[in-house]
Formats: C-alpha cells, sequence, structure tokens
C-alpha cells in the first residue's frame, strides 16, 4: 500500500518541491493526495489542479491541511507530510505535523535556528513520530559505500577530511529579479543567519561527518559576501579539527561562476582515502598506499549491502541526484512501514538522515557565523 | 489525469519490467492498474500483490488481461499497455492490444522477425493507434543535443559515425543457471535470430540513424560466438556505408570483460564532431576544427529546447538512465494526451522511438546477420 | 659515452625531426655530431647551422654523409644514424648505412613498398647491424605494462581487440599549401599506397600486435578518401582476425575534425581487459569481470620491472610523447652498448620495435589495401 | 652554442638532480661538463663517472668547483651553474656563484630562510647575474594559458582562488629507513622550519600568484604533523586574503595516501574561470557563466604565445614534467643568450621563476609557520 502524502510548499515557480514529488514517486510507495502549496490560496490551488489533486484536497495554508487532513478517517489521511518551504517556513509547520501525529520528511537546513533546531528534536522525541531530513547526497549509493568502507577500518585511522561544493549561479546578483530561488536564499528574513553556508555548507558539513564518522569538534572560518549588494555569505571557506585527532577544510561557495553543482568528498586515512564527486556520482575511487587505485561503480556485483540496497538498475545504468533523493523517502517508507507493522527496519533501511543531522547541521550554521565573525582561530563546535 | 496502464510481463525476477515501472512512475504521468506479468498466473498474481494492484486487475494471461480490460467502462480501463516480455512475446500482445484499441509501449527489439515488424506497422497503420518503442538512449538530453546539433548544420555535411556498446556480463556461460536474463537473450527461441546484435546492437543502430539522421545503406558484418556452447552471438563489429556518402562502424559485445554497458557514439562532419557516451551521460562533447572542445551538459542554460524538453533539474544534478527512460514515457503520454484533447502535441514530445523505428531495427537484425553468413564483403540494407 | 649521432632528413620545416632529435637529446645517451638534413644542400647547412653542427659534418646528401663519416677515424665516425625522411627515402639511406657499417634507427612505416621491407630486413641479417623503428606508442611505460599483463595469462585467453587512431588534422584539403606535412603525406610518390593508413594504420597496427601478443591472420578493410582531391585514403576500419581465434577492429581517420591523436587500445581476455589510451598515457585501466577496475599509473611502485625500466619520475610527474619517444632512443642506445661490449642487453633494453615490426607493418598497409579494393570480404594477411 | 652547465649536488641517489639533468639536456641547449655531486667526494667522482664526465671537472665541493671553473678560461668554463642540494645548501653556494660570475639555476624553496632569500636578492641585484628558481608548474604550456587568460581580462575581476597540492608518500614514517628524499626533508637541519609547507607548499603559493596575478596578504594557517615521531608538517591549509579583495584557499599535504603528485589550480572571476591539474597537465578547463566549458589543449592553434613558445610538439602528444621543467631550462637560456648577445630576450623567454618569487616563497614559508603557531586568526603576509 502506497503511504499518503501531503505537501507544504513546492507550488508552482519552486524548484524543491517538484524534485521531492518526483523522489517520493519514482520508487511507487508514496501517493500524493493533499497539499498546501503556497500561501497565497490561488497558488495552491493552481499548482493542485495542475498536479492533478482532489481540489477538496488542496489547502490554503498548512494550518488547514494538518487541521482537516487529521479530521479524515485514518484509512484515509496523509500518513506523511513533507515540507518543502523556505528556512523560516520550516520549525512551525513540522511541529505541529508532529504533534498532529504525522510523520514528517523537512527540506534542509532543518530550521531557521538552532535553538529551533533543539527544540524540534525535544518535540520529535516527545511524539515518537519520525522525521526524514533530505540531505540528498548521503542517499547515493557510492557515498553509502564509503561511509562503510570508512568505518570498516580498511582506510586505517582517518586523519584527513577535503570537502568542497562549488556552485555559480549566484555570481551575479540575481536576487532583484524573477529568480525566486536567489530571492529567498540571499533574504536573511527567509534563510536564516546564512546564506551558502546554509544552503549548500550544511550539505558539506553532512556529507562530511556521515562518510567519515568523525564529529567536528572545532573550526576556523572565514566567509564572504562577494557579490555587490547581497545580504548573506555567498562564499566561504571552513578549516575543521575532527573527532579521533583528524582534520579538514570544507569549501561552499556559490560565486565559482562556471561551476554547477559538484560537491566532491575526500577522506584519507593510514592506508589510503575514497574520492567520491556528484559528478562522476556513480564512480567510487578508493585509493591505496601500495596498489593501484580501485573504481567503485554503483550496481557492481562487489559493492555493499548499503550500496546495493539504494541501487535499482545493474552497474553501467547510472543512477543521479533524483535517485539518491528518491533512496532517502524510500527508506524512510520503508522504516515507516515496518513500524507499521510493529517491526524495525533493516539497517540500510535506517540509514537516512533525521532529527540529529538537522541539529548538527544547525549547530554548523551557527557556529560557522560565529566563527567568521571572531577574531579568533578556533571556534568551538558547540550544540 | 494520470493514464492509466496495464503491463505484459514483468513479474518477479525480471529486469526490464521493473524499469518500466519506475519510468512510468517518475513523472506521475501514468497509475500502474493492471498486470499480466507472467505466463504463470501464480507468479502473476504475487507480482500484482507485490505492485499493491487489485488482484481482480492482475491476470493470467495478455489474452486475458486485453479482453477484460476492454470490457471495463472507458473511464476505468487501461489506457496504455506496456509489454515487456521476451522478444519472441512481442509481436502477438502487441497486435492484439494496438487492434483492441490500447495504445502500446513496446520494449526492444520490437518483434521476433522482420516480417513481425512490418506486419506490425500495417497494424498500427490501420489502427491509427500509438506506439513507443523504448530504446532507452534516445531519450537522454544530451543524445538529443546531439541530434538537434547535427542536425543544424553546425558540424557541416556529415562524414563518419562510430557507434559501440560493449558490454561484459556475457563473458561466461551464464545461461545455465539461475540468470534467466541470460538464459532468454541467449535462446534463439525466445530472442530471435541474433543474440548480441538484437539485444544491443539494435540499440547502437538507432542511436546511430538518431543522433547522425542518416540511414545504413549497406553493411559488412563479422558476428562472432565467443563463449563455448553458446547458441547466438556475442559479439560483433560492422562496417556501414551511410546515406549521403558518410560512413560508419558499428561495434557491439557482451564479452568485453569487465565493461559495463557503456555505450558510446562519435559523429563528425566537415566542422567537428560529437561526442556522447552514457558513463558520462550528462555531458555531451563538441569538438571543433579550429577551437576548443566544448563541454555542454544537461540542464544548462545554453542547450536547445529537445533537451531541456527532456530535463528535469538543474544543471549539476545528474540524470541518469531512468530519466532517459522516462523521458520516453512522458513524452508519449504528452502525445496520447494530447491527441485525446485532438491535438498535435509540440516536436519535443513527438521526438520518441516508434514503429518506423522498431521496422528499421528488426531489418538490421536481420541484414546484420544476413552479412555475417556472407562471403560477399557489401550487403545491401534492406526492409 | 655518449653514441655519435647522424641524420638524413629533418631539416627546417620538417617535424618529426626535430622530435628525434629531442628523443635522442632527453637521456643524454647521444650527441648529434653530423647531418644531411636536407636534398637541398642549402637548406641542410642551414638546418646544421642552427643545430649548432660542425659545418663539415653538414651534408648534402645521404650518399655523402654515409661515405664522408665512413672515412673517419672510428672514434669519430657517427655509430648511429636516424633516417626521418619521408617514406619513399627510407630504404636506399637505410640499406647503404647498414651495409656501411652504422646502426640504424629509423622511422615508421619502414619503407616504400613491402618489397623493400623484405629487402632490408635481408640486409639487416646480413649485415648485422642493429635497426630500431620508431612505433613510439609501444614506448609508452603504460602500454609496455598492459603487453606484461596480457602475456602473463591474467586476463585468460584474449578474444577481443579494439584499437583506434582518430585524427582530425586532415579534415580540409591542406596539401595544396603550405603545410609540408599534408603535401607529402598525401603524395603516393612520397608516402606509398597508403595515407591514413600507412602514416597511423601502421601504428595502430603495430599496438594491437604488441599489446596482445596476437597476429592479425585475416582482414576485412572499408578505407575511404573523405576530402576531395585528396590522392590517397584519409580514413578507414579494418575488421580482424587474429592468432589464436581473437578478433578485432582497427580504426584510423584523419578527418576526424576536432580530434587530436588519442590514439587507444583495448584489449579482452576472458577474465578482463586493459584499455590505454594516449590522452591519458600514464594511466592504464585494467578491467575485471568480478571487481574493480585498476587504475595503474607510471612510476607507481606496484608496476613492473617493463614499465619501471621505461620510467624516468616518480608516480604523479607525468611523462608524454617525447619520453615514450626517447625510451626508443634509450633502448637502442643500451641494446647497442651491450653490444660493443659484447653483451647483451637485458630483456627490458631489448623491448623495442625493430625490422620485424617493419616488414609486417608494411605488409599491413598493401593487405589493407588489397581487401580495400576486393569486393571479397576476408582477406588473408600475407607477407 | 651550447651553453656550458655545472652542477652542485645532485649525486647517485638524489631524485630532483637527475630531473635537472633530464630538462637541461633536452632541448639540447645546455652540456653538463662539471659538477660537485656530492659534499662525499667519492660518491661526486662516482657520479660523475656515470654521467661521461670528465674526471678533472668533477669536484668535492661546490667552493672547488666554483673557484677551478672560474680559473678555466673563458671559452671553456662552466656558464650556468645548476644547485640541487638540499635547502640548507642552497644560499651559500648560490652567492659563491653569482659573485664568481656565474649564472645560477636553484631549486625550490630558494633558501633555508626569508633572511637568506632577502641577502641573496642584493647579492642578484648587486652582481647583475641571472637567477633561475625551478617552480616546475609554472613551465606548463597550459598554466601559461591560464596566467594569458586570467591577465586579459577575459573572466573578469578574480574574486576566488582554489589551490591544492595533495600528495601521499609520506603517510608513514618513512625517514627512518633508506629513502634518502623522506630523511633530509623531515629534517629541520636541512628542510628548514617548514616540512611540506616549504617542499610542496611553496609551489602551490607560486602558482596560486602566477597564475591569478594577485598577491597574499594576509593567511590564517592550520599545519599539522600527522604521522608520529616526524618532526616538521606534513600537512597543512591555509586560509588566504589576497590583493584586490580576493581569497583563496591552499591545501598541501603529504599524508593524502593514495595521492600522487595531482597539483591543482582554479581560479574565478566574475564571468568564469580556469581549473588546471597536473595529472591531466595538457589540459586547460575555461569555464564561463553562460555557455559551455572549453577544453583549451597544448599544442593547438588557437592557443596564445606563451603557451605556444613553451610546447614542442603538435596538438595531441601529451607534453609532461620533464617538458615543463626543460621550458624553465630553455627560457634561462635564451634570456642568457640574449644578454650575451646584448639584446633582451622576447617576454614569453622571459617569463620564468626567479629571485622575486624565491624572496616571496620564503615569506611564505616563514609566515605561514607564524600563523599556524598563532592564535590569533589572520597573520598579515610581510616580507
Amino acid at each position: 500500500m502506497k503511504l499518503r502524502l501531503g505537501m507544504i510548499g513546492g507550488g508552482q515557480g519552486a524548484f524543491i518541491g517538484g524534485v521531492h514529488r518526483l523522489a517520493a514517486a519514482l520508487d511507487g510507495q508514496y501517493e500524493l493526495v493533499a497539499g498546501a502549496f503556497s500561501s497565497n490560496p490561488a497558488t495552491s490551488r493552481a499548482s493542485g489542479q495542475q498536479l492533478g489533486l482532489d481540489p477538496a484536497r488542496v489547502y490554503g495554508s498548512y494550518q488547514e491541511l494538518i487541521a482537516q487532513e487529521k479530521a479524515r478517517p485514518a484509512a484515509e489521511r496523509v500518513q506523511v507530510i513533507s515540507i518543502v518551504t523556505p528556512n523560516h517556513l520550516h520549525f512551525a509547520p513540522a511541529r505541529l505535523a508532529l504533534e498532529s501525529g504525522f510523520d514528517v520528511v523537512l527540506d534542509k537546513p532543518m530550521t531557521f535556528s538552532l535553538a529551533e533546531a533543539k527544540e524540534l528534536a525535544t518535540v520529535v522525541a516527545a511524539t515518537g513520530r519520525h522525521l526524514c531530513l533530505t540531505h540528498t547526497y548521503t542517499g547515493y549509493p557510492m557515498v553509502k559505500e564509503a561511509r562503510q568502507l570508512v568505518g570498516s577500518g580498511a582506510l586505517g585511522r582517518i586523519r584527513k577530511v577535503y570537502v568542497e561544493y562549488p556552485q555559480g549561479w549566484l555570481s551575479r546578483f540575481e536576487e532583484g529579479g524573477a529568480n525566486k530561488q536567489a530571492a529567498w536564499r540571499t533574504d536573511p528574513a527567509r534563510s536564516g543567519v546564512a546564506g551558502a553556508m546554509g544552503d549548500i555548507g550544511t550539505h558539506a558539513f553532512n556529507l562530511l561527518e556521515y562518510v567519515s564518522g568523525l564529529q567536528v569538534e572545532k573550526l576556523c572560518a572565514a566567509l564572504h559576501t562577494v557579490v555587490e549588494g547581497r545580504r548573506l555569505d555567498d562564499d566561504g571557506a571552513v578549516l575543521l579539527r575532527l573527532s579521533g585527532g583528524a582534520s579538514g577544510v570544507l569549501i561552499a561557495t556559490q560565486v565559482a561562476a562556471g561551476e554547477e553543482n559538484n560537491v566532491r568528498i575526500r577522506v584519507y586515512g593510514e592506508q589510503g582515502g575514497v574520492d567520491w564527486m556528484q559528478a562522476e556520482a556513480n564512480t567510487l575511487l578508493v585509493k591505496w598506499l601500495d596498489r593501484p587505485t580501485e573504481i567503485m561503480r554503483t550496481g557492481a556485483a562487489y559493492v555493499g549491502a548499503y550500496a546495493r540496497h539504494n541501487t535499482r538498475t545493474p552497474a553501467g545504468h547510472p543512477e543521479g541526484y533524483l535517485e539518491a533523493f528518491a533512496n532517502l523517502y524510500r527508506n524512510f517508507a520503508l522504516t515507516l512501514q515496518a513500524a507499521q507493522a510493529g517491526q524495525q527496519a533493516p539497517p540500510e533501511a535506517l540509514d537516512y538522515p533525521g532529527i540529529a543531522d538537522g541539529v548538527r547541521g544547525m549547530a554548523f550554521i551557527e557556529n560557522v557565523i560565529a566563527s567568521s565573525q571572531s577574531e579568533q582561530k578556533w571556534t568551538d563546535f558547540t550544540v
């Protein structure tokens, strides 16, 4: 049985809402049945109509969606609510949804502030509901393989992590015009205290902690607002001290003109390293001190259980961003279905980002901003 | 409104049926409501149950599916039937479906023989129904860009085409065991007169004619059965003479041990060439006589209307095999929806492989086998 | 002690003569002391002066060079003569040099015709002199590693070989103007019966037999003269049957507009394959049926004796075309020095192309032209 | 006429001395005639013999070499002295050589300390002799193209620079054994205050300032000694503020297990960026905001005068590390020859690293160490 899905945000003109819908649809485990696609009721209605929804279940506000769906019979009401609004509109609907008995998929960064994030964590704990945070990049099979390889100890103790996320789409002042993405992501009132660091730096941070299995303990950040007139950082680099004595560098920029979206992570241990980048998402380079670099590939017979579980096609059939995104939705569905059945999902299905990642991500944002504003070299990473 | 989809074949253990379902689901334009997933009724039932279908619409044979769905009210019965059986079971269900008023998605190669293909073409013409043939590779946005660029004349007159399709999965004798794919694809009774040339050579052939805009006029083939005990070709190469005075080489093999599925095409004209390979599916290399090679990328602002239409995400978010496959389904849906509305779909939507590609593909199979068996160098490509 | 080198051909405006000089200089094992750089004495003199040679040893013809150098005291006269003239001027100076007691470095293709090549072989045998034929590509360390890996049996019995040599520099009619290279290489009176097949097809052929360790037994060629007005083939493809039951495809073209010089070879056995291309010359991809592809790299600790012997710098310091070329000169020097000392050079040093490669290369040219002109599919490869 | 070359250091077991000899030999502009290859006279003699030098010109110390060569007739004595000793033995022989009237090629980092570097600058100024510092990477044609492109303004104002230099060869404690390279490079008494930052960090720094045309103004460094027992840094990352308002990140490590030597630089301006890495040294990626990335290639007809001047072969014939190194020697020779002729060399020939680069490189070392030891975030870059 498909899970009944409701969506908050993601109306016409949005980017990530459409991605959520594609990701939810791919594996046939969700059926979108309700939505409050915009705070503008007319836009919400138009979006719902375009999506072929029952007009009775297209709402003018998230409050309305949650209240009315809650009032429907259990067999009919939405089970999962995806929240794909700008950052300042994450917390309130997420809390209300959780407290109203719904499981939640939430876009990143999790909230507007760390305080909200910590409060949301208490809500999750109190309600016992499930929350999936869409840090897409950890959904790639070869990223999962990298994490498993690191965790297996095959590379020895981890010493060094490089993560970078270069984009170029904000190289010009785009926020004055029709570009809705640029407008809200550079607006402190909607995006939060960070620009690039919130939008993509948190992805890089999450990827770093996920693959390395380490935690950031101290950081030293240099953030910049490169484009004149912009109100938030659009570029930055961060030196990191990690648990276990490792160190790292995190780079995120939205003004590397000509770059697309090639997030990359490299993790080195005593015996070798792993190297993954989104532009060649189905390849994991595994480098070794004394023998040839190996090219591990999505779908190959030799990959481990986590990568295999998150792959749909045989080796040589490239899977991409939507499949990675869909892996989050699929694993969340498997987890919920197991819970409904009173079971525990297998570990591969439980391996999706959640509330803990969200809290650390928001802590990253606040710590990185604090460090950037400090004359002191090292700032403790505090949550 | 979603199109109601029925499926013939694709039960448990199959590969391509699952791919069709993922592709149909991705864009939310189809809803799978019925199926005859196996000629074994129990397997069909189990598959239907796993897919969450109404048991009343899971059938034990394709005849039953077509008859009973036809008997349902128009607002309820399936509109499109996807046929994903082995090659020897394409023609009969396709004909029956078309003659029963259904539009058809058919896996490739289109039929078991050229004679069947030509007969199916008359059925399509007679019934006025639509048929989509899933030559996946022409669904990639950068393949479409390549075709448009060639067609624009920017490269000058086309002189040379190289297409290659190397795989390694049949490097050993796999057909004796549990590998269902290997079993039927190497069985003349189910696959037809060709092995590798039917399975992947037809893809290469279709890609060649699609991108170059040229037609094969003469060919000279050397096919081999490399693995002992195999009953069909598992390897081959073909020299080609193309319309307009161009020439080409087509390579297809399933015994290139260690290769995955990296179909590649290169087309050269007087001024430059295009180079695309599935392993880097979002990149189209455009080479020029006197200036730097350009890297064109899926989702970039500068790509043409066909590539843009077949892309879901911004540049830097890799789309892969399932998205290419889904483009066929999406364009077919757009075409059918336009037809239902008494309109003509836009040219980008009409650009999916159909009956004419299927006839030429089957002609390729028969001509390439004939050439391979001939002592004469050149064989005319006859349909 | 450096070997004293004389050069025939390679005056101002030539390409390959300069390459020979760079290659001979790199490892400090040769000193250029004499030359007949052009059949035009003034050009020869000017070239010699530019190279800083003693004017007394700059000659107006190859006959003069050979005669006068032979007349010099043994401790002073040239020991090795490099012949870098167009093809029609290979045989006569080579024979005279060998018969006059000199060792010879000869550019490829070895002679103007197969008959000349066979005659030269008898001269080599009769005189006992040494001859090095500059099939550059077998000088690359990773090509040597590929040959050793194939020869070791690690890939199992070889089944399939693909070799391709795409260039674009003759995409236009260049031979009418100032381009000396284009002029002689497309002129049957200077180049021989073949154009592209002689110039680059022989390289591809040599690489194929070298890496695979197999011999061509039958071939089926389709050659083309694509550019209007050209007098020799500028494009072609050849189907091959190889010893041991393997098969292959050889592609060579000079009209792939936008291509540089990316000769590539792939060899597949039962267990895996090797893949090398000049554009990434320091990388050898080793592909395996059941485990990750390995990236073997020039200079790495794990490479074998042949690759190591032909490398100058540690891993990560790219060596290129000139180093590969220099490897031929260096190995030839080591062989001559060992011979002078009454010793046998180590096998790694003896591994340079010689007279046997030259005879087979000329046979390739004549067989491929014969096949191309035949209506019969397969032509026996005869020497 | 070849320049007569003497060498200090570079005896048996050394790495970089051999590279200098290959580089000097390649273009035939130098003849090695003298050397003090080791402070151990026996080793020096053996090295000289192996190189075929006149034993009378193989010396037991650099003082002896300089004194005795100076005593020889002008037409015979060395003209250029290459100093390829460990860092602590750069300054004294360089000063003596310059003051004795010789031109000098010096390996990097230029001296043992910044104080020495500045003193050497006064010696160069006072003597009017020439000095070439072998920062190899600026010798690559595509690096020169990158600098020219940036300097042309085509990318707009520069905003961001990333330079990285990952190696893995010191991942283990190597300095205790037979590895002479590891021994001296990790020894403060021979290497100086920095390890990785002196050895490869200075290369990265030089490349950054060369390509971007900007200067480092402030830095914030985090250096590490990762391998237990090591006495100098083997890893580090540096945040940079550059002239003109740009910022940057510099990464250098010798403990990235499995990495070879893939120095890479990326420079972004308002309109696009350049991306070069040594592993694909003949390619320069030029990225643009609104159009396809371009692949510029060594030897192509469209490259500028600086790249062309530093290339020996046509496009598609890879040139590598030795050629880049040789470009420094060749340009230095052209400069000296022009000076001898009372002329100014063309700007392309004058474009080699010299005393000013050396001073800034030593300043980088001392500033980066100071920053690393400071609790303050930003350290002014002082010279």
